[in-house]
């Protein structure tokens, strides 16, 4: 170390220097203009692809989306290596204890190859397809991107979730199939429960005619609970994907217009008031 | 690493290339035909021993879906080694430290291998079967599929959530047997107690009459707690698997209108109020 | 590895396949019967044990469980170590970085032997039997099974819950020995304690009369807390296990009823309200 | 491994095996014969030692049970260590990766170790005896008994908690010199602090006058706090071990005495009442 | 060591203090001089840079900041490895079972490299731009630095967060893209809901015209939900970036006025009161 | 192992073990007379030191229990040294896999050592000292010893802590200056904040007159929230250590006084009623 | 080791004892010299340091607290280094497995390698001051002092937090620019919300004039939320460091006043009753 300080080879080191540095450039413009071009080739393939094996467009969309993130990766890997072969370990042989921060890196490291094991079985697995509505690690919204590193999910607010693929422990997905719609009413307990259920078959069966949403029922299944108030009545569908939440609405509206009509009260809270006049 | 940058012997790492390229397609076709044949044999012998043995059918589903997941992983992991083998660790030769990166696989996998060891014993142990309806890790559902990495719920609102094994650290199954059912009722203070247990019991025997649902009960049986404005009844009910929420609900409208024919007040919340007009 | 693909010695892999096909279903056939018949024996011999030694069933039913549970492991352990051994480890030879894997094997396994050693202590100290009511893990129920890996236990509600017994960090048993009754009851701010007290100890006595599943008590202890409207009484009683609801229940009915023949009011919320109209 | 499958020595396995299976049954009987003789030397030498030298009930508990626990798991070690070599660890010979294994036992048994650790300093810190009352893991009791590995606490309501040593991070002992009566007093915002304050110092005199269970005071010490509709007074008085609870109820029904016959107000919930008829 | 206490040549060790001494000056010269050099580079390039390119001004910022950061980083590095070499590693010579320091300073390191990893994973996939607002760790803000090691982020408030990339698990970014604006509106039971929906439409149509923050909507889409006293009806909108909050104030009170005209009642909480004078 | 079954040299091992034996007693004893002489000294010379120096006695007592408790570790180490030598290793050597059993070791023993690497900093760093008011790990009160393992805390309701030192994560020293006292005293909406507030500082000064516990203040500072029916108005003031609460309790009762003598209302919840009679 | 206990040489090991001791006590005096004239010299030199380069105070008081923080740990490390080295590792070497001993070391210590490293950061980073105002680790106050272990903050209570830098996972300063001052004022239902907020403006303007603590605002944004019986409005305002909460409690009291006499109502909760009398 103190030679290099005292005398070095300065046309030497000059020399090497430049010569390091015109590969480099020379490098990054083959890395430059290879990204490119498979970028665009990637797409095209999926293109024709489409068109010739009528593959549903979402499948699709998710093995291009990750087609571009393995490769992206891979010549990256591929770019890194290359450069630090130019410098011949120099560097690292110049550091006291390389098994020590070999040992820190190993570590560190750990989470990626976390997320790289874990984001190739959820692919594998067909766990997710972009465009489909999941909830993962506390965030629910649509699946935009599936990467071996990281999911990308844009909330229905507007937010845009990158999610680690390692903090992904149990996934729930909401686009496999026909969903649930759950309504709970509220009836007075001076009500008689029958009626009621009634009048509420009747109006869900009306709001539901002709309605393609709803797969099945909706079917008024009785007294689910005991309120301090108010008799509780639940009332379940089966519906298509992502169409739960626009029959709730309206099979709420529907039954609310009906009670109305039939002089079945949704009950206010009651209290009973012993008055004691001092 | 500089000298592969200055003269490489092109000609031979195109022909190496070709090579490869050659020998991947092959392996890539005979790996889709040996998987479709597989799979295949894999569901006609599990159709025959059904017929032949008379199992359940949840039991032969369950045994089919596993069949087919550890199939083709095995057939993955054959399939990754061999084409490994081709490129003669080349690759991983070329970056320093390996032993750093293998550190970090090493950890890394360390999930999978949680998943597989809990999976395993997960079955060997029979703790769960396709169609069953079961809790972990904070999900509940009808379990959709069994796999050595991976379990599939289904939940009744109709999402999909895949489970990695390590994450079931305990597992609940409601599907092993007669379950309870159990109804709290609020009567009045000014009640008398006893009369409303016969009333209840009453009401209880007729719904249960001729219900063959239900296995054991439903019992009264006694103040099971002294809420602020009412007093707690309890029943219980042994009913069969799945039965459990039918006859809870079944009991609820029973009991009230059994307590409302017999004059029993189910109380709203009750104040005391002491008027000091200023 | 090229080698093997360019011209492997198809006959000899063919005859070394067949053989070692032979010799496994010659084990397979070996293991199924020495199990069948050795689990008969186990069952047997604990029977006649308790024939001859009179001991308690709970005891003996425990280790008949867990003799089984050992046996089936320690068999299923010398099966794979025959069957790895006829192969050679040419599987594992073909992988690189053996090391890797082993060392994600110790850790993924580290979880089965942490079940092992805790269940290995659990019986050793003899901190639950089968048909013993304990907790664990935030689950309640009977034991059904005790295993070197897994606890099965079933709820009061019919679930079963399978619980590996590394999860199992402190285990509370309700089945040993004597257990408490505790009823807290409310009496109005404008009742005599005194006689309030003396009004439920005679309640008490009278009801725990002739009554053998209570051990010591019921007491009426004293003034446990001031509520917002009302005064917190408590007792407590010793009474025989698993009995304790039973004569909670028991004592609030009768409590309840002596407390209206007495004229002690138990009060609904009290509020002052102060009005001042505008 | 395939040579064993052909042709083995079965006279010689027989005879080793039968060789083996008697020293087994010769260790067994040595070891129940010491572990009994021993059992009883042990209580036998902690009562002579507690006549001789007149030590505390509850130390001397504490040893014994120690002695007892430590002198169990010590002959458990020799018998395994024996029984092991009987083996000459043929069976882990068989298994490859042996290393792995003992890293995963390593790993598991790590647990083990804390425990130990653990108990070892908690007892050599005297930081509990047997019959103390105290709280730990977010559980209270009685402790029973105090062993390398594990303590058992029975909870007043009879429950057995199994803790192990490890769970134990931070100790609390309730049973290590006088303890604190707390009782906390609502009067009305109308009533005179002063007058307040000197009724109930008055009835906590009294009640405390020859009660030899408290140690110091009780002192009323001032307005601990304004709540929505009351003044929080508060009483603290230090009172012999466990007697804490006895003396709180007491306090709580001679102040309510006190206060109503002096008509100081403990208030119920007040509102202000702004009335809009419409 | 003892030899070393006894007797040091004093003069040799002066000489070489005083050599190391002159090289510690002149080093930390240069690097002062270099630093500011380098930065005043950076910051031109960076503006040369933007007018070229027409780049956003975001990406700009983002890029120099890290630039900054990044060769702050390594230019420290390079000191710290050249100083380090001045001492010919005599003083970590000095400490006996430099392994042990090496693998606690290898697992202290450990987070040091998960910042780095994170850092550059987060910076690589354009998670985060300087002066978007995203939400991470808890803790939600304006992004005002991007670094390898920590994140700056100012929240509303106006507090600075320093947040370590390791710390950062799931990001979600609010800056990409419209956001949606929610109003939730409760209307009395009594009023007609159709009617009501018809009104909050037209309030909302004339509220958004002529604002161009208004991307899509605002659309009322039913009802929502069955409060105890109030039926809530939803109104969302699309909205450009970070005018979500204003567009949600305008049309909170854009619909109030609109209700208070037709007379459609907000209603407060009801209660229904049943009297029983004593 | 099988030899020494067979035909061990009984009477070497016998006067092998009687050597031992005598040998340990003879450690023993002398252990223990070190052990009480040591104590003593300790014990003196701290005194002496105090009187010679005129050390703080809360500082003199944290160094002698340190001391104590630092040489009793000590000679208990040298013991367990000597003891293990004796035994020549002789059982360690038996256990096949000692390695296995030291990673058990070093894993469990981390604890321990974490104690007393945290232990020895906070002692450096003074974080604490005998007789100061700590809040640690959940738990507040009086520090009665400080060690090297364990710091033991007096709770004020009487309740002793045994905390290890690995716990303590971040401390909380109440004993380390001036304290502030502070009170929230709600007022009516309809009260004039300004006069309000006059009365007050009134009130605060008159209390505070003479008062030597009071540093600074007390200071109302103004409205520091809105509530539901009440104005809250904050005072402050800084007090002499472990005197706040008696601050706190005198100025409430004196406020309170000065309010009700100024006609200024301490409000209860105020509701206003819309009253629709059906 | 037996020959030690038998024939060792007394004489030599009182001679080597003594020069030991000798040398101990030289060392002590040596290293309390050293230290007392550093630290002088370090105070000194930051004073001239303050004077001739005008820096300002927070940032000179944190780098002394640094310097002599750093020059302790760093002479008390040469201390223990020099110690270590006279007893020639004649301890350690007693022990056996010093291996294990060694782990346990490496594993405790990573806690303290953790805290430097963190602490490194934290400094280079500036992210934080003496005399700031920060929060971390849940705890908030004014920060006492900076050091590579631990950071010491006073909270506005009075009390002394000592926190291990490890423990600062993410760091909020709140003393870095202006901060905000928010308050949210509730008025009734009937009120005009376009004339409330004029009033408020008006008011807010007219308590900021003339306030050179007030930096910008105070604007009142609009209708934040419908609240039960108050429509919810919210003033923002930025304000110089540490005087948000002096501005709020200005704003507050001065919107108070101008709504009392502009009659808007501040509401209080509103009820509907419905009296059904039986």
């Amino acid at each position: 170390m103190t030679q290099w300080f005292n005398s070095p080879d300065w046309t030497a080191i000059g020399l090497q220097f430049g010569k390091i540095l015109l590969q480099l450039i020379v490098i990054f413009i083959v890395y430059g203009i290879v990204k490119r071009i498979a970028q665009k080739m990637i797409t095209r393939s999926f293109e024709r692809m489409q068109k010739q094996r009528n593959m549903s467009t979402s499948r699709n969309k998710t093995l291009e989306k990750l087609a571009q993130n393995v490769f992206g990766y891979a010549l990256l890997f591929v770019l890194i290596t290359i450069v630090i072969g130019l410098f011949d370990y120099d560097v690292t042989a110049l550091i006291a204890g390389a098994g020590i921060i070999g040992l820190a890196i190993g570590f560190g490291a750990q989470g990626l190859v976390s997320d790289v094991v874990t984001g190739f079985f959820i692919l594998l697995e067909k766990q997710l397809e972009v465009d489909e509505y999941i909830t993962v690690a506390g965030v629910d919204g649509i699946v935009e991107e599936v990467g071996l590193r990281t999911t990308r999910i844009r909330s229905f607010n507007g937010t845009v979730h990158f999610i680690p693929n390692r903090e992904i422990t149990s996934l729930s997905n909401h686009s496999r199939g026909t969903m649930q719609a759950l309504v709970d009413i509220s009836i007075a307990y001076k009500e008689n429960i029958n009626e009621a259920i009634t009048v509420m078959q009747t109006a869900c069966d009306a709001a539901s005619e002709n309605d393609e949403t709803i797969v099945d029922g909706p079917h008024v299944i009785g007294v689910q609970h005991f309120g301090d108030s108010d008799v509780i009545i639940r009332i379940i569908a089966k519906t298509e994907n992502m169409e739960q939440w626009a029959v709730e609405r309206k099979l709420r509206q529907a039954i609310k217009e009906a009670l109305d009509k039939n002089g079945i009260e949704i009950p206010f809270p009651h209290h009973v008031i012993l008055d004691q006049r001092s």
